[in-house]
């Protein structure tokens, strides 16, 4: 049946089982296990089988479709799957260390069936633990092995009430005592309360806390980080001196415990701050290996690109997961056809490919760069453990960050519209709840604000690729770009003379809109660096400057560059010869129709700039997305089986692999609670008749 | 203190308490209560006031902010509301059709409390009263009493589960037995399941169902509509032979128990048909006024206008509740500033102001758009009472039908697109659940899909547009547009030959994008006239033709058009003489911005089309939004409170008119059930650890 792949795919791969989905699987253009297996490989597909097969086996993880937990019974729920997760040890320690990507996975598989399990792990395991691990030394090596054990339960304490953001004017403060050696951790009011920490509203026993430092010679020394016991682990009662609690419900996410924590002079010992970056000697001198407060703040925040890049996979397995279950949806539910006997497929309509297609393509997209950048910040993460220095390992790191911060914008953005759209291309039916379509959205919306807000984010970024006209050095390398993300710049700005000259097939591949890409962020360049110079010499602060360049100039030069970023890496691996020749026409046309669909955003500036001219310019990519989302049609439904998850974790009726819709969606709905049964209340109805306009009188 | 408002108004319009906002507030450039009286009225802001302090007085109608109230009892406390709503008869029998603005206002005013009490109240009186009462004869009104005094409690089934849209495939079945002079009522199967009813999961009696009629002379007569009893009034329980249920749980609107039905040979006299436009005698003999059954079927769904133009009314709704919560949180809210130690409001930001104040814009242009349309739309009703049957009334019937079905999805994807923009501008506070912007965005959401989803009905736009492109009729006139929208059609197709010849500064003024918009809506009647023959004369049939030239052709066509008739209204409204002087230059400054940035996401075809051509055009639109961004930021404040309800309604401590921002907001986290306490599951955490890899070898 499938003689390009190798033996024992079939085990690892079952066939989907037979159903209305049948029709468009037999039309596909590839096979759906050889794509499986050259996009995950074998030894992924089978760990994320492993992960996937206990939880369905497991009555803990038990689904209950559609019901809204009681809070407090969730939160229980959460823990204890939390620690069964600890209990399968689907990785063991050394994992941790040499196979990242199954690190990255497992969050992933843990994710795809909730994301309040996968935070809950993530926040203690990996969150709490890191920041011991990377801000402190070998004092506190001693808290690893209870993280591991989970004697203690942790948490990451940074923003408060008021400030979010602006992490330098976060207000906790750290008064270092020498008569008992101690710090006295401080809330000075509510507005300072530690806030929105995770895993702090009912279940943290330690907190690292960020809070300012100051030594008894009067002088402070800005945000240090501080590990603080906020509860007792035998009875998960407050520490004296902390009021902590939980922030209550989210739009989402609510199995995790978001809360907060006032510190009224908490005293705690000398060892517990963190002092990679600084230290207080036990008579209460301040030490650091930095000169100055901003290098040791900015070293202070450094791993920020891991959360950043963590984000943008978690806003791909969203985008994933609904894809999964509007395409679906959409190639078995008929409304409407060529005669009132004939109903076809929503998926036929043009406007339903063009509503879902895109973000099937964008999915693939995004799912390779998160997980190719992922690497990348693993590489430049062993070069630094491996003592590595250079000044080549430097700018890595800051084209990195550059990457990162523009890239989580992009891809939770990009997840949450995705959503929506497949939400309302579900009608109706996208709207139960138990088609899981709303908690999708519901619990990837935070990812567009945590580990910092995405306009926020997105001014890294653009401040990056404006750092680079900087007149060149005196041996003439303007910049390096150890990921080549620059190397477009190359051209620049000779590249702004390019115009449009191809032909409407053209576009039917990714290169045309790669070369489109390249003078469009080249054109942005420039005229947000004229745009910063002039609101500069009208006589503006530098802040001002900066607020009056961001709408239309340095935030649409930091979307344009993370897209042809995301492009040129998508376009690079899907013309890449390793690709195997029956997948290449398929995964072309995904690079080609997320490439033309995301610069179809920006027509009005190619048009503007004078790239492209007359009216055949911009038809021709309308047309040539319509015909590409027209050729991915028929391989839409094997498309989504190489990244849907099993039935179970996807938990969506309308969206399971047979493709039953209607017996599944009503299977689903008889098994609500009470489904069928008179309200409790019936006798409110019966009994007690309103009196109209009784309480008129009132008014 | 405010000489140009008459006297009574500071005690109908009081002033906001002095806080934080009152920096905003002294800065503006007009008088709220100016603007309070001349945008509502005195007599319907007295009303509102009356509606808003009696929920406000009365304990049933008390907050539980930020709870998720079980399922069984938020379904309680709404029917529970909805009788006490009763009680207070807001309005006469004699307002409901005196005072249809009032009817409206009621409605909003229930909405801007809880959409679900709003929805429980209207599908009983409004919707399935007005079938009764428009669809039925004298023999049905019998029922209006009961209706009145919740006998009986009522609500409207017509989309099954596997149909919604094409309404022509509905399957459940009546058929007529002469011998008993019943009606049988039945499913065939599941998938003909009533579905979605709002009301009938848990409390409706009585059903208006929608089934295909059939005689005992083996004919089909097409879609009727009738009165089905499905539970016992005295109990609740189901009559014999439904099977009646809840749907579950949903995105939204949770306090609204949506139910399904199965009918198994249902048995109903004859005179329960509703028989408005059909009728079948005791012998079993179907007679109708109507010629065939095309024609019939368009006047059973003839009054769907009410509908969709209410639709967009809710929309406003929440956009106005979403844009008050995120405008007084950025008037508060500081973060970064010039210095460390200076922060500024975060609406001081360019970006901000962007994200924020065109939909500020949006609620006003739409409210007043959608107020005036419903007024159209009760001026139609009172001819066709009134017995005209002129061709300037069909003719305004077929205007008001299109405008309603475009305005629908451009109403609720505003708001949609709005409330999700404002819950990322407040950034994780947005996202906390007792800031409300999360149950504005999911009780808006269905606005998206119920009455027709947002894409199908876009579709009567367009073809209405495109219907008038056809030969003139023998004595020239075209079309007559008794609602004036079309008017910009005379000047089709030469108006095609225009330019933008302007400079920057007339952008500030609405009279530049419209009349930019009218070029543009020539340019797509015409491109999709085109696309239309072109698909046509390739040999594609009448069905496929049409779906291909949806996405980039009648799609845009419809919504441009849209977008036109919404900004020429306000356009209308903010340049009458009428509008007090203190108030014209903030209300044309509302205007220029909405018609702008809508504009300007058609800027790609401006160039396109060569309306635009060279840099400047595209930059002077940009920069003449921000401009009107920043003349409107002063009066952001006093603009929300000439819009937001008192606080008591609009629920959100970070929205409150004090601008008490964070002492709000801790109050009402401290206010949550057991925040501070312990979980009750806590010896999970400190008696039973697990045993880490405990389970690895399950796997």
């Amino acid at each position: 049946m499938a003689p390009t792949v190798e033996a024992g795919a079939e085990a690892l791969l079952p066939a989907p089982p037979r159903g209305p989905l049948h029709e468009y699987r037999a039309r596909a253009s590839f096979n759906w296990r050889q794509l499986a297996l050259f996009w995950d490989g074998e030894d992924m597909l089978r760990f994320k089988k492993s992960v996937f097969s206990a939880l369905e086996g497991d009555p803990l993880f038990a689904r209950s479709p559609g019901a809204a937990l009681p809070l407090e019974r969730y939160r229980e729920l959460t823990f204890l799957r939390c620690k069964r997760v600890f209990e399968y040890n689907f990785l063991g320690a050394e994992d941790l260390l040499q196979s990242p990507l199954k690190v990255l996975a497992l969050v992933h598989c843990l994710g795809m069936y909730d994301w309040s399990l996968a935070a809950k792990c993530l926040l203690h395991l990996l969150i709490f633990g890191s920041a011991v691990y990377n801000s402190g030394s070998e004092r506190h090596f001693k808290y690893l092995q209870q993280i591991f054990s989970m004697e203690i339960f942790g948490c990451f304490a940074l923003t408060e009430l008021s400030h979010g953001s602006n992490t330098k004017a976060i207000r906790t403060t750290a008064h270092y005592d020498p008569a008992t050696q101690e710090f006295i951790i401080h809330s000075p009011d509510f507005e300072a309360a530690k806030f929105w920490v995770g895993n702090m509203g009912k279940t943290a026993t330690h907190a690292v806390v960020f809070a300012q430092l100051h030594t008894p010679d009067g002088r402070g020394h800005g945000l240090h980080s501080f590990v603080v016991q906020i509860r007792d682990p035998k009875t998960l009662l407050p520490m004296p001196g902390v009021m902590v609690g939980d922030i209550g419900r989210k739009l989402g996410q609510n199995g995790l415990d978001n809360g907060f924590a006032m510190f009224h002079k908490v005293r705690i010992p000398r060892e517990d701050l963190l002092n990679r970056t600084g230290d207080v000697t036990p008579e209460g001198a301040y030490i650091t290996p930095f000169k100055d407060v901003r290098q040791r703040f900015g070293a202070s925040l450094g791993g920020l690109s891991w959360g950043r890049i963590s984000i943008m996979g978690m806003a791909v397995v969203n985008l994933k997961l609904a894809v999964s279950i509007a395409l679906r949806f959409s190639a078995t539910r008929r409304q409407f056809g060529p005669t009132e006997e004939e109903e076809v497929p929503v998926l036929e309509y043009q406007v339903q490919q063009w509503r879902l297609l895109p973000y099937l393509a964008a999915a693939y997209a995004l799912d390779h760069f998160s997980k190719s950048l992922f690497l990348d910040l693993v590489q430049l993460q062993q070069g630094l453990l491996g003592g590595d220095r250079s000044a080549l390992q430097a700018e890595l790191g800051r084209e990195i960050h550059a990457v990162a911060s523009g890239g989580k914008p992009l891809a939770s953005w990009t997840a949450q519209r995705g959503i929506q759209e497949c939400r309302e291309a579900c009608g109706g039916h996208g709207y139960l709840a138990v088609n899981r379509l709303g908690v999708l959205r519901d619990d990837n919306d935070p990812n567009c604000t945590y580990e910092g807000d995405n306009h926020v984010l997105l001014q890294q970024t653009s401040s990056f690729l404006l750092g680079l006209l900087r007149p060149a050095a005196p041996d003439g390398a303007r910049f390096r770009s150890p990921l080549k993300t620059l190397d477009f710049l190359e051209a620049y700005p000779g590249i702004l003379r390019q115009r449009f000259t191809g032909s409407a097939a053209d576009w039917l591949d990714s290169a045309a809109p790669l070369a489109a890409y390249k003078w469009l962020v080249c054109y942005l360049l420039r005229e947000s660096q004229q745009k910063l110079l002039q609101e500069r010499a009208s006589g503006r602060g530098d802040f001002a400057a900066r607020s009056n360049c961001q709408v239309y100039h340095c935030r649409s030069l930091a979307l344009a560059f993370m897209e042809l970023t995301v492009v040129q890496r998508f376009h690079t691996y899907t013309h890449d010869a390793g690709v195997p020749t029956p997948l290449r026409a398929v995964l072309r046309r995904l690079s080609a129709l997320y490439a033309l669909w995301s610069l179809s955003q920006h027509t009005a500036l190619l048009y503007r700039g004078g790239y492209f001219s007359g009216e055949q310019a911009g038809r021709s990519v309308e047309g040539a997305i319509l015909d590409l989302c027209s050729q991915l049609k028929d391989d839409a439904v094997a498309l989504v089986d190489v990244i849907a998850p099993p039935d179970f974790i996807l938990d969506s009726p309308i969206g399971r692999a047979d493709g039953e819709l209607y017996r599944n969606l009503w299977g689903s709905v008889l098994q609500g609670r009470g489904v069928l049964e008179r309200p409790s209340w019936w006798a409110e109805f019966s009994t007690r008749k309103p009196d109209p306009g009784g309480l008129r009188s009132k008014l």
